[in-house]
């Protein structure tokens, strides 16, 4: 095989088919939000990710406390977006020599503090130096009952598509901290995002939401993945996208972290009110789930439609 | 606060004291080989490890195949010293550009080789870009009957202290590979180490063996592990311990993945006997567990006392 990947899904997909044939029954890895280990009704998520500094943060832009929140706060989207709640966390990290001493504390405090605020217990982890970079991995864990569990494959044709709250303000906020403005409102979403924990429990337990993921690397791309895992097509009003600044940064902008899923038609303007009062925030309803066998987006502006060359946002 | 840690250890225990107000029933947490979830007499073990280039491994001195198996065999090497099966893993790595083409193709197939080996499906994971190192952290998780599993705070006075193989030969194989010789027998045992999932399995199902954990970093540091966690002290004789090379290769090296473990001493005799007739290997009895609130490990050599000044190995 001499396949050069240069991209995360083309190595994804590589991996995918090359451990296909390693599995356990009542088991479901690669694919989605989280890996599902299913026993007796009851289920384990567990899902993972890498920060690594000069790609995903840039040391000097952020304080240690805000990284150790958002390392974490990140992992507990991944969760939300599966239905379930975090339960526990377990946290690697390798720094250099010059972190060793209040950075890692500092780092360790805001951690602490997403950890308290959800209630997830830090169960273990890695510690050890690097040469000059940081790197972290944190692996969020959930539990819950196996039937409200949201996957990206359950989307039916005629779901209406919703997005859990405005998009692009990471996006925005990375460009002011890229411009040395550090403490812009956008800029404080970047480098804390607000977790969407609760909504995404309250989620899981309506029957009528089907697919569901978390955003984190554009709707353009994500929305990708719901419809081709439950072989569908999409098609989005662009002037329903609730956006800050451009509607690229809305629809190609990362690390986002709101919650996109797609709801039996009947009860559309249901989960609208409900949410409404629950949360005191607005549900988004961006577009509809329509048949087709290519898994594209067709993009609509008042109705018309455009041929933009949208794709998400790529850290690999 | 103003501590600066200075070593791994000092760090997990300022860690371990930040967190304790966070903890959940029937879980533990920090402080074994894994955290343990508890649930109807199953648990579910689970440990992670972070590998970073050139602190655990050199790029050019090890194949990427090599490197992927590994990655994945010392966390195996974590589920065994529980006692349990490992069943799942999950890998997330962060890779240079020069990296992404045929480099992490066989890092994949190193580590599906030893995953299809144990039966270890592989289910979550992250891929990421890195500026110009490897960053490589694997989870892995083991299933099995709460009560086969293994802990470093049981070990009882009189208990006989095991290792479950011949010790120092990864250290004597890193130091051929830094005077670059690559391919010497001690030069491959550091680049694969020999797994001891069977013998963890094997050991776990023994009500007479006490307390357990793996060797990473040395008999001389790991033994105080267990020695403060169950509150006792010991006595090893040297000529006892197993070695290739020298004591302190054996003593202080890192990274050889056999397993540290107490047995009651009416026991000592059969379990020798077991073992060699189950994996035609033999099971090196190195001490005693004695009496004492310090936490020490007396050295004998000979029956005589001595003092050397030993600590493990260290990558932090």
């Amino acid at each position: 095989m001499h396949i050069l990947p240069n991209g995360e899904f083309d190595l994804i997909d590589i991996i995918s088919e090359m451990f296909a044939d390693i599995s356990i029954n009542n088991v479901e890895g690669i694919g989605d939000d989280c890996a599902i280990i299913n026993s007796d009704g009851d289920v384990i998520a567990i899902s993972t990710d890498m920060l690594v500094e000069d790609v995903h943060f840039i040391k000097n832009a952020t304080s240690a406390h805000d990284l150790g929140a958002k390392a974490l706060l990140v992992n507990l989207s991944d969760i939300a977006a599966m239905g379930l709640k975090p339960q526990f966390s377990l946290l690697s990290i390798s720094i250099p020599k010059v972190c060793r001493g209040e950075w890692i504390v500092e780092f360790m405090r805001g951690y602490h503090s997403v950890s308290k605020q959800f209630g997830v217990m830090l169960i273990g982890g890695d510690t050890t130096g690097s040469k000059d970079k940081i790197t972290i991995n944190v692996v969020a864990i959930g539990r819950g009952n196996s039937a409200n569990v949201k996957k990206r494959g359950d989307a039916k044709i005629g779901d209406r598509i919703f997005v859990s709250g405005v998009l692009g303000q990471s996006a925005a906020g990375l460009k002011d901290i890229l411009n040395n403005e550090y403490n812009t409102p956008n800029a404080m979403i970047h480098k804390k995002p607000t977790p969407t924990t609760k909504q995404g429990v309250w989620l899981g337990k309506r029957a009528y939401v089907n697919a569901m993921m978390d955003i984190s690397d554009g709707v353009a791309s994500d929305l990708k993945h719901i419809l081709k895992k439950s072989n569908v097509a999409a098609k989005i009003e662009i002037t329903n996208i609730p956006n800050v600044t451009t509607i690229e940064d809305a629809v190609c902008g990362g690390e986002d972290y709101k919650l996109l899923f797609t709801v039996d038609p009947k009860h559309s303007e249901e989960i609208k009110t409900k949410f409404k009062e629950m949360f005191n925030s607005d549900l988004y309803e961006i577009g509809e789930i329509i048949e087709s066998e290519n898994s594209e987006i067709t993009w609509m502006q008042n109705n018309i439609e455009i041929n933009p060359n949208w794709s998400g946002f790529r850290h690999f």
